[in-house]
C-alpha cells in the first residue's frame, strides 16, 4: 500500500491532467480499500453477522473521495502513509453508516446503493441498524489508536474534529434539517445551512483531518479548513446537479430522487444554469485557498475541477 | 453540583447501608441529570428537532447506575468531580442511544421506555434513529474536549477504552448474538458471551473510565476492571430475574418480554434459585476485588449488593 501511495507523492505531478486524476484516484482507493478489509476482521463469533454487514456496507468499490482528501492533504505536511490510510479508511466508515441509516426504510427507503441492494435489504433492518451504529463506533476507534500517530494530542484532535463533524451538530443535523424541510420551500440561506451539515463538514473535515495528522500550523489549517468548505460545498451542488440530469444507470444509484421526494436543492430553488454557474463559483474559490501551497497542491486543484465536472 | 458531590466524598461512609446508598444515587443521578442537560442545549436552527429528541432519550430520571459507577471510582482515585461527571454524562448519552435503537420497531419494537413513549413513539423512527446516532456522537465528542481532562492522552484512552466496549466487539455485537440467538437454545456459555459484550463491557466501562480518568495505577485499573466485569455479568442476571418475576408497573417496562420473544437467558436456562445463587457468587467476586481498596471502596461495595438485590 505505502509504495503505491508512494509513487504518486504530492508534488510529481505539477500538472495533473484527467488521466492521472483519475489514475491516482484509483490507486488510492485500492489502497483505503485493502486498509478497509484489514481494519475489518470477521470474528469467529456469534456477532459476526454484523461484521459481514459492517463490511457490505463499506468495501463497496467507491471512489473514496473523502478518504482521498485525507491522503492527499496528509501528504501535502508529510503525515505517515501508513497513519494516513487508517485515518482515510476511518472517514469511509463514517460516510458508510451515513448511508446505511439513511437508505432505511423510516428515512430515504432506498433498495439500492452503488447499484446493489442496500445493507438493510442485503442483510436486514435490525442488522443494517446495528451495522451503521458500529461502523461510527470504529471510525472513533480507529483514530483513538495509538498507530494512528504517536502523539495522543494529533488523536484526540482527530476524534473532536470527526465528532464536531458528524454529530447533531454537523451531518446528523443536516440530515434531520433535511427531512423537516420536506415538502416546504425553504429558502436559499436555509438549503445551504442544510447542505453544508449534511455533506459539507464532512468533506470539510477529510481535508482537515488530513493537515491534523499533519501537524499543520494554524495558518495552513485555517486555509485548508476554507478549501474543504468550499470544496464541500462545490460537491454538493454538482451531485444535485447529477441527481437532476443523469440516469439511474449512470449513478448507480436511484436518479431523480430529490425531486420525487420534493426535497431541497439548490437546483430547485435557482435552476440549471445559475446552480451550474455557483458550483464553478465554488470550485474557484476551493482552488484560491490552496495558493499559499504550490505546485504541490496541484492534485487538490485538480480534485477540486473534477468535483464540478464528473458525471456519477 | 460539585458541592454535591464533595458532600458525599467516600471515605465518609465506611459502613454505608441501604438508606445511604439510595441517598448517593439520588445525589449523584441529579448532578448527572443536571450535567446532561447542560451538555444538550437546543439550538435555534433548523435541526433543533434531533436535538429535542436526544434531550428526550437522555433526560428521563433514569438511576444512573453507569455514571455512579463513573464518578465513584473516579472520586476513589481523587479525579476531579466535574471532569467525571462530563464522562458519567457521555456514558448515560452512550447507553441511551442504545436503548433507542434497541427500542425501535426492527429491533425489539418497544412501545414504552421508563413508563413513557419510547423515543420513536414520541417522534418519529427516523428522528429516533438520528438521536440515536448523534448521542453516540456527543458521547465521544466530550470525551475528546479539553475540558474533561487536559491530559490528551487520558482523554484519548477514554475514548478508546469505550469505542472498545460499544462497538461490533461489545454492546452492539451483543446485540446481534442476542438477535441471532432468538428461538434458538443457547449453551451456558453463548449466553455469557452474548451478555457480557451487550451490557458487560458498558457497565465494565463505566467503572474502568473512573480508573483511567484518576490515572490510577496498571494494578488499580487491573481490580477495577475485575470489578466492573463481575458486577457487570451480576447485574445481567439480576436484570433477567427481574424482567421474569417483576411486574410491567414495577419496572416501568414491559416485563416478561425475553420469554415472550424466546431469548435466550440464564435464568431460562439455569432456573430462578441456581440463576439467583448465581448472582450472589458474582456479587461476592465483584466486592473481593475491591480488597486493595479498604474502606473507601464501601460505597462500591453497597452498589453491588444493591445490583443483586434491587426490584427494578
Amino acid at each position: 500500500m505505502e509504495s503505491a501511495l508512494s509513487s504518486t507523492v504530492i508534488g510529481t505531478e505539477p500538472d495533473l491532467d484527467d488521466a492521472g486524476l483519475h489514475a491516482a484516484l484509483r490507486r488510492d482507493a485500492a489502497a483505503i480499500e485493502a486498509t478497509l478489509d484489514r481494519l475489518l476482521p470477521v470474528p469467529d463469533a456469534a456477532e459476526r453477522r454484523v461484521w459481514e454487514a459492517m463490511r457490505y456496507a463499506v468495501l463497496n468499490g467507491g471512489k473514496r473521495l473523502r478518504g482521498f482528501l485525507v491522503l492527499r492533504v496528509a501528504a501535502l505536511f508529510g503525515a505517515a502513509p501508513a497513519a494516513a490510510l487508517r485515518v482515510a479508511a476511518a472517514v469511509e466508515m463514517l460516510h458508510a453508516y451515513s448511508l446505511v441509516h439513511d437508505d432505511l426504510p423510516a428515512m430515504d427507503d432506498d433498495d439500492l446503493r452503488r447499484g446493489k441492494p442496500s445493507c438493510h435489504r442485503a442483510f436486514d433492518e435490525a442488522t443494517a441498524i446495528l451495522a451503521g451504529d458500529a461502523l461510527q463506533t470504529r471510525a472513533f476507534e480507529i483514530l483513538a489508536e495509538p498507530a494512528t500517530s504517536e502523539d495522543a494530542r494529533l488523536r484526540c484532535a482527530l476524534v473532536l474534529a470527526l465528532a464536531r463533524a458528524s454529530g447533531a451538530a454537523g451531518m446528523v443535523g443536516g440530515q434531520m434539517a433535511d427531512m423537516e424541510g420536506e415538502g416546504r420551500r425553504l429558502s436559499e440561506a436555509e438549503v445551504l445551512h442544510m447542505q453544508a451539515l449534511k455533506t459539507g463538514r464532512l468533506l470539510q473535515f477529510s481535508a482537515e483531518a488530513g493537515a491534523i495528522l499533519g501537524d499543520a500550523d494554524a495558518a495552513q489549517q485555517g486555509a485548508i479548513r476554507v478549501f474543504g468548505r468550499e470544496l464541500g460545498a462545490a460537491f454538493q451542488v454538482a451531485d444535485d446537479l447529477l441527481d437532476m440530469l443523469a440516469t439511474t444507470e449512470e449513478l448507480g444509484k436511484s436518479a431523480g430522487k430529490d425531486e420525487a421526494a420534493g426535497k431541497a436543492t439548490l437546483v430547485a430553488l435557482l435552476g440549471v444554469p445559475e446552480a451550474t454557474r455557483r458550483a464553478q463559483g465554488l470550485a474557484v474559490a476551493a482552488r484560491q485557498a490552496l495558493d499559499m501551497f504550490g505546485p504541490s497542491a496541484d492534485v487538490l486543484r485538480a480534485l477540486t475541477h473534477y468535483v464540478v465536472s464528473r458525471r456519477n
